[in-house]
């Protein structure tokens, strides 16, 4: 088995998230479920963006996030991901090239707009997220090139993926690709409602030995394991993944890895601003640990610097030197 | 004399802010001249983004950010600049109305693209902007609506205005129809470079009495009077104008009306994070005063109090409830 030319290939929706502040007054009266999220056609899109406050645009999607943090922490990185040719994916390239990341799927002008998320930032730093994913949507098979999915040590890949009406089989296929060429596939599960659409779907592929480390929040393995509680979710799911790392927000993360488990704190945080892309980041500072030959303790602990520094400002990509947080560990 | 509709009319460029981090080598490299504001075309816009880090694009242009102000201030504000029906006109036109102001100008299909500004901070926290005007260039001076700037206590007028090829008769324009209807005009200096190429135009509506509120920071007033020190030139231009506001960075700011001065000291503040918008809202909190009737030494706090806001995060508009913040006051 070659070295891989990247370290991580992470394949995602490319959404710009717009963000503003919001009430808890603003959610209810628009019926939006705290902590979530969820698509929302065009028409939808602009009614809601009318009623918010001031934004602020900020490249986002989950996947695309953890790229940029892949790379702000010494990872070779390459991001799959459908952009149209106008001024936000304009945008969206040019932020995840600048992070380091290699974009690998040319925007194009015959898919609509470029996927927007309005993100509600709520006083208690907590985000809505109501997803518009027009381009997004638009992500074709046969762009995920086969060789640059075989040529990456791991493979990311966010839930989120499952909502596109192409992409399903597509991302299966990857999938295979990896495993083929000894790579390994990781997966995250997004979003409870996202499980609740496809809790089939990520049964199986758990099942089928298909994903190789998983990446979960309590709300989210709860719901796919349909467990009491995280603890009894976690012994129901762990057992069937290689690798599964649970975040678990003030109180840290754990993984399970082969029957042992490790565990790390999180991070101390001056402020909490806005939770967005917390999930991202854990995930990029675990994976680049497990890239660079991290044990679990260590991939966890990168994940938790990552993370804590996402969370004190607004938007869901690193703005402080990561490198500089984890020099002790890296 | 009836009650005016609005407490103030700014008039400016509409411009998106393209935000990213930069070192003191970057600016060097690309020969940036730190704390200016500099007019680039479109090709160096594309160029300059392109070797830029990743950004946030957040609604900014000096006028649009003190209307911004004024508004979070409680005073009834408009605005006009030009924007172009594309992504970041929408996105410039939702900003400043969900900031609570009347957005006077139609966005327009045939005048290129919405300006952006890109914006480089160093970690001083000093600003360096490059500004591609694009569609605020066609501001048209068919569109300033003479009765809304006769219906406005106080029209407020951005020096980089002097810029635009079809403008300068049309403010002036604007400068008289306000003064004959018995409003104040404020109008802010801007930038030393802006100065540089329209003293001869500054000085003259100086001195035809157009002006009754100054505003300019100490390289600005220096650079208009062409005096050796601030001293000098508040020496100089004060009597000049019926009120004349300097502001002082971390020094403050004073204020000169009919021979008074007035002092106020800058607001301590937790973080310094980014300097862009610091006059825009000191000229909005001390409008803001003056509109509600308060005295000079108020106005100044005020000032203050806003432009502290603004510096302690990224972007030029601000984030925090500023009439929460001047409770004190207001």
């Amino acid at each position: 088995m070659t070295d891989p030319r990247y370290d991580v290939l992470a394949i995602g929706n490319a959404i710009v998230d717009v963000i503003s502040d919001a009430t808890d007054a603003f959610l209810e009266s628009h019926g939006l479920d705290k902590g979530s999220m969820r698509l929302i056609d065009e028409a939808e899109a602009e009614s809601l963006y009318e009623a918010m406050g001031p934004g602020r645009e900020i490249s986002g999607g989950s996947a695309g996030n953890t790229a940029a943090g892949l790379a702000a922490l010494g990872c070779r990185t390459a991001f799959a991901g459908q952009v149209a040719s106008d001024q936000l994916g304009a945008i969206y390239k040019h932020d995840i090239e600048a992070s380091g990341v290699d974009f690998l799927v040319e925007p194009r002008g015959d898919v609509g707009a470029t996927a927007r998320c309005l993100i509600l930032v709520t006083p208690d730093a907590q985000r809505t997220m109501n997803t518009f994913l027009g381009a997004a949507n638009q992500l074709q098979p046969g762009v995920i090139d086969e060789a640059a999915v075989a040529d990456a040590g791991i493979v990311y890949l966010e839930g989120y993926l499952w909502d596109l009406p192409h992409a399903k089989e597509a991302m299966e296929k990857a999938m295979d690709v990896a495993r083929a060429a000894g790579r390994k596939v990781s997966f995250t599960l997004s979003d409870s409602f996202c499980i609740a659409r496809h809790r089939a779907d990520f049964l199986r592929l758990i099942e089928e030995g298909k994903i190789d480390i998983l990446f979960a929040n309590e709300a989210e393995i709860v719901e796919l394991a349909k467990k009491g509680d995280v603890d009894e979710a976690v012994e129901a799911i762990g057992p069937k993944v290689p690798l599964l790392v649970v975040t678990r927000s003030e109180k840290g993360a754990i993984a399970v890895e082969d029957g042992h488990r490790a565990r790390v704190a999180a991070e101390k945080i001056s402020q909490l601003v806005d939770t967005t892309g917390a999930g991202d980041l854990f995930a990029a500072g675990f994976l680049a640990g497990q890239a660079k030959g991290l044990d679990l303790e260590q991939s966890l602990k990168l994940g938790a610097i990552a993370a804590a520094e996402v969370i004190q400002h607004y938007g869901a990509r690193p703005e402080a030197d990561l490198r500089e947080l984890a020099s002790a560990i890296l």
